[in-house]
């Protein structure tokens, strides 16, 4: 076994406090990563305070992780020692249903997804995530990581970057296509990137006139600012594809009034509370309120060398375990431009 | 103007009474249509109770017309005086915008859809529907009616056939699709037998076990009683696609959970109230919450030819305008098989 340092929480109140554990030594087509860095996310803090009633503790958090791969098993042939690797919000699924064979291992037909943390693996075990200096995951379910972009702002990608990436991909942003992107968090901020890149039109919601340069600065065409009178009715029906990063409950009925004929407004943002939807607001238009949930492995692989070429990152704000308290209660009130990553340098030395 | 006699209601508290009204002259592209038969659709009441809140009285419902040509304007090329003609849920719309172009006039981008009846036509006068001896119709939104099918059995196919076989060809049932069809009533006994003729394993959901027999004669393949435990855990992941027939509030959840990853469950209920939808319920799986309006005049005449070919027709109760009441409480309590239609005939004679 290797004996790992990180930080756990304990119980739904606490905060990430120094945990030693250990991971599996290496199998034939396992590889040892040594951790660089790990992105925050919202989720890693609802998980931790059990927000959605999932959480086993001790609970290593941490799901955007990119590291140097220290060891190979036997059979491992994507990656040798030394290679940058990142591992996203999955490290096993079932891999033989249909879903698992298409890719698309997210969603595997049998329930087998193995999360990265909070999760029980398949031998039995809960698995733990980036917030610590170790992690040991099947090839299979480990990225290749680009050597052209800051290791440190790649590290978001593999939760925020694939989980806007494949919905605009599903849903065809590109050219002549508007998108609207709605709330600008770290998963608002990529999608922006992305929708841009494609070729589309896109269009920030928002309420805070305070975001609107940075909006454009991020890809977007134009900002609609909802807290003004007739936002939505100016703008009816001329949207494709509306993606909602919105993690509060919100009233979407204004944006599906937005979407043309035949368009989708499709969350990520997860809000805890149901959403009230009328039927009149789909059936006028034959419209669709959809969800998406991250990307499978093959999907993120993409994204990572899409980036690469064009030169995405997200945009982040370095930050280590001493301060670990302030990073989350400034994620709780989205006070970050816009996603925290944690130097796991400061844990090794 | 020509004159009609017909029966209209007085206000949201009235029943149908008798009422004399006119309908324009023909013009150059009008075919005025002497009604012979008229669907009773839920609507109707919905509209005539105002509980939409768009009634205007006096209103002369019913938007599933069959009748004979007695008249064509010059310029007609479709009609000519003794045809079979239909009428449907739409008499006029912009025509110029993109939907209408592309045949879905129901959804026409400048909202200028004109509904057969309790609206206002271009020429600023409320329209009268089928529940009347006579109504002028530009030609470009009448129907032609196949004479191998029992006219009156045709009727309820306007509005109750095209809102199921819309959404049927939209999401593309057919063999090796599984779709679900959620209540049996005027819609849902047309959606069966629409799905079975597409070739799609189709199941019928009712909380009813006297209706299986009936839904399996009327294609079913298989019925889920949903008053059984476990009725949806035992489906779980199984469907491609699940429409929404029941007009009345309810639970959508556990039909979510039915789908396959990337299906869709489509309403055509339209309950009055909003739904509670879960964002965990569409996330996990892709899933979308669809709505759809009617079909397009265009897709209405496909309908109908396709209903020729595979002779399927709605089942039906004849009524007159002397048993309306009875009728209209009879469709309130969701007592029919599967449709009333009113015979003109008690009217001209």
């Amino acid at each position: 076994m290797i004996k790992t340092h990180g930080f756990a929480v304990q119980s739904a109140t606490s905060v990430p406090a120094p945990f030693d554990y250990e991971q599996r030594e290496p199998g034939p087509k396992d590889v040892q990563i040594s951790i660089d860095f790990c992105g925050v996310c919202h989720s890693d803090i609802h998980q931790a305070h059990n927000d959605w009633g999932n959480g086993n503790y001790p609970m290593v958090p941490g799901h955007e992780i990119i590291g140097t791969v220290k060891r190979v098993g036997a059979e491992v042939t994507k990656f040798k020692v030394g290679d940058l690797a990142g591992v996203g919000c999955m490290v096993d699924s079932c891999r033989v249903c249909a879903s698992c064979k298409e890719g698309e291992e997210q969603y595997c037909d049998k329930g087998e997804t193995v999360m990265t943390y909070n999760a029980k693996g398949k031998d039995g075990k809960y698995t733990f995530g980036g917030y610590g200096e170790n992690i040991v995951v099947d090839e299979a379910f480990v990225l290749t990581v680009p050597r052209n972009l800051n290791p440190a702002a790649v590290a978001p990608l593999l939760c925020a970057g694939i989980t806007t990436y494949s919905p605009l991909k599903h849903w065809k942003a590109g050219p002549g296509k508007m998108i609207g992107v709605i709330g600008l968090g770290g998963l608002g901020h990529m999608a922006l990137k992305f929708s841009h890149a494609f070729g589309a039109k896109t269009v920030q919601f928002t309420r805070s006139s305070a975001k609107i340069a940075d909006a454009k600065r991020l890809g977007a065409d134009e900002v609609i600012l909802t807290k003004e009178p007739n936002w939505h009715t100016s703008h009816a029906g001329t949207f494709d594809f509306i993606l909602d990063c919105v993690s509060a409950a919100h009233d979407i009925t204004p944006y599906l009034a937005l979407l043309k004929r035949g368009g989708t407004l499709c969350t990520v943002g997860l809000p805890a509370t149901p959403l009230a939807i009328s039927a009149f607001s789909v059936v006028q238009g034959r419209k669709s309120f959809a969800g998406s949930n991250i990307g499978g492995i093959k999907e993120t692989q993409e994204m990572l060398d899409f980036c690469s070429e064009h030169n995405i990152v997200s945009d982040i704000e370095m930050t280590s375990f001493g301060k670990i308290e302030e990073a989350w209660e400034r994620v709780i009130k989205g006070d970050v431009k816009y996603r925290f990553v944690l130097d796991l340098k400061t844990l090794k030395s």
